[in-house]
């Protein structure tokens, strides 16, 4: 049989696999070295005590007759989606209603299928440097032509540098979709709502969807930067969000997540009928998933409880101040580094203009630590390097001196 | 924005979603009706203890510093993955690499995601009646075309009928990947070794691929049904089993799944290369995934050990005596029903050759009894009506009861 050759096609391998098989080989040559990981933008810190103890309630529950629960709502538990849109919406002056939101089991697997909604001829554009899964996903669904110099040649993309301050161009040619990523992973940098509110107008006045993703959201500290794109006008008209309890809650292991989907998000189908976005990702959806486990619902629901959004929280700012261990010893050793104030990420260029794979190379083998190339996020990624603060708080200072001991040299 | 037409032009609602709606109008128009369902496969027997006590310890493990875990292996924990190769595997003399298992949070997910693999040209076979996943999950990726007269005008679809005993026809124009499922759902008929060989044979002389979904082994009583389609020689040259611990262990509301990539199954991409559909898993699941969560593999692991097996087994047991006294209580009623012997479902002809809605309707109104209408797994089902043994005993038999009622008025 014929194979979909869009996969196959692929270019190299996924970025942290990539990494990892270059750590395992770094490790059976060197089987002593203790290395310190600001790579894999993974959590380290233990669940909230108190998520934990409904997660585990809920999971002893589903052997009594009352306990039990069967499949879940296509869309999530009621309690779950109430929660959400009490906390993360309506407390914030955004009015949703529940049939908006559907609960999932990882903003990577809603970032990924977003896509099989749009047309197979949709121009998509993203970011560059960009979280991976947008534009494989993407590809893998044929919709990007072929791979050439680092990029796909029916893509368009919108470059994120030190040189535009990090606030990319709005497209200057027909675009149906855009993604964007705000706290962004991979450079930590964020959007001010002014900065956000000319892509939801560019949208508006082009028919084009967001692809809004805020799996960092809970990262930002600042009341003038969106936790939020439905903070801007008229964004409900264009955009859908993607959020996460990975980051937020710890959840890379538990796996929670949530999609919005307004009702007034439309397209156009093959006659030129209006079609609603929501009616869609539900029957995607519901054809193809049978929901997300019972008890972690129950997990995610307890985030907002005040014992768990105070644990939780706690963890944020403890990731945050990590953060600022590293920012602070990196610029004080001369680096010119970005984000890591409302994102567990530091964009850093690196020394001497080495490239990113390079870098990568070269702290594992002198300081044994491990990073993420920037050019695994893309060309406009080239030059940079990305370290995370999702270690322990001894990690981020060793991780610090160690670099700054490796550039003294 | 254009949006992709193959989902909004999907005919009708999904089938359980249609059943639902009915139920609900029936409700509000008989609020005291006392409704028995035996529509929806989900299981309603709570987990087992032994398997709810290890998924809750683990749950709450993750606030704790030794026993957090963060992101999951993306093809699984290999504790799952190695409880699954021995037991369901190694122990009835199928030699699998682990690295040929992937966990997923539903067979569901995995059954509707496979067809990612195949060019958008791949011509597809299915049984009729079938379960809906299969074709919907094509239709959606627009490999079906047209549906016209209740059929895709691009699938190849082998009728399943009392006519041919359930054995549906090999495919006789050119086909490239074909979908059984065994115990069938929604027939509950099986098939025996001799039975199964001839579609492996016929995979093997047209490089044709076959998707075995094998959800519901656990019902089967008897050495000469084959449990996995790996039992029948050369099977894992043309290949892929699913496998769910919904059914087997009353995961439906946990989530846990897994499917089997033999290496040896490949397919030619654009260029006439081979290309294992292993490794395009692999990538294609990498990219688009963060794996199952880790309270849930554990959970799905301890289903395996002695004392989780047994209180398992037990409620198997539970659920084919239920189908036993539905297909007892039939039979004695003189209708004719087919299944229910090795599988969870009963499939009957419905009386007075109604047809399967009308007879979901007159059930519903004159019984009280839900049941799912054949016609909604196909053409071929048409003049059918499927009954699961999910429920409780007193179900089964007040179910029974009512229709034996019910028929003799």
């Amino acid at each position: 049989m014929k194979i979909n050759s869009h996969i196959s096609s692929l270019p190299g391998s996924y970025l942290f696999q990539e990494i990892a098989s270059r750590i395992k080989t770094f490790e059976q040559e060197n089987p002593k070295a203790d290395i310190l990981r600001l790579g894999i933008g993974d959590v380290t810190r233990p669940l909230s005590p108190y998520v934990a103890e409904k997660f585990a309630s809920a999971a002893r529950d589903m052997a009594t007759a009352e306990g039990f629960r069967g499949y879940p709502p296509g869309e999530g538990y009621h309690f779950l989606i109430d929660a959400i849109n009490k906390n993360d919406y309506a407390a914030r002056g955004i009015a949703l209603q529940d049939s908006e939101i559907f609960i999932s089991d990882g903003a990577k697997t809603d970032a990924a299928a977003i896509q099989e909604l749009f047309d197979k001829d949709c121009r998509i554009a993203f970011t560059d440097p960009v979280y991976p899964v947008y534009v494989d996903s993407n590809a893998m669904a044929g919709r990007l032509g072929t791979f050439e110099n680092g990029r796909w040649c029916n893509a368009v993309y919108l470059p994120s540098t030190a040189e535009n301050g990090f606030v990319p161009p709005l497209p200057e040619e027909k675009v149906d979709v855009l993604y964007l990523c705000y706290p962004n992973n991979p450079t930590g940098t964020v959007l001010t709502k002014a900065q956000l509110k000319p892509f939801v107008d560019w949208a508006r006045e082009n028919n084009a969807l967001i692809i809004y993703d805020a799996a960092y959201k809970a990262f930002i500290t600042d009341e003038d930067i969106p936790r939020s794109i439905y903070e801007i006008e008229g964004a409900k008209e264009v955009a859908i969000e993607c959020c996460s309890f990975s980051k937020t809650a710890g959840f890379t292991g538990v796996r929670c997540a949530y999609t919005v989907v307004p009702h007034q998000v439309t397209g156009r189908d093959n006659s030129g009928k209006e079609v609603s976005l929501n009616a869609l990702w539900k029957r995607r959806t519901g054809s193809k998933n049978n929901g997300v486990s019972y008890p972690v619902q129950v997990a995610a629901a307890a985030v907002y409880d005040e014992q768990g959004r105070k644990e939780t929280e706690e963890t944020i700012r403890y990731y945050l101040d990590n953060a600022r261990v590293i920012l602070d010893a990196l610029k004080q050793g001369g680096l010119t580094v970005y984000g890591g104030v409302h994102a567990p990420y530091i964009w850093m260029k690196t020394p001497d203009n080495m490239k990113s794979w390079d870098f990568f190379d070269y702290l594992l083998r002198n300081a044994h630590v491990v990073g993420t190339p920037g050019a695994g996020f893309g060309p406009c990624g080239e030059g940079y390097f990305r370290l995370t603060a999702f270690g322990s708080r001894e990690t981020a200072q060793q991780a610090s001196g160690r670099i700054l001991n490796m550039l003294s040299k």
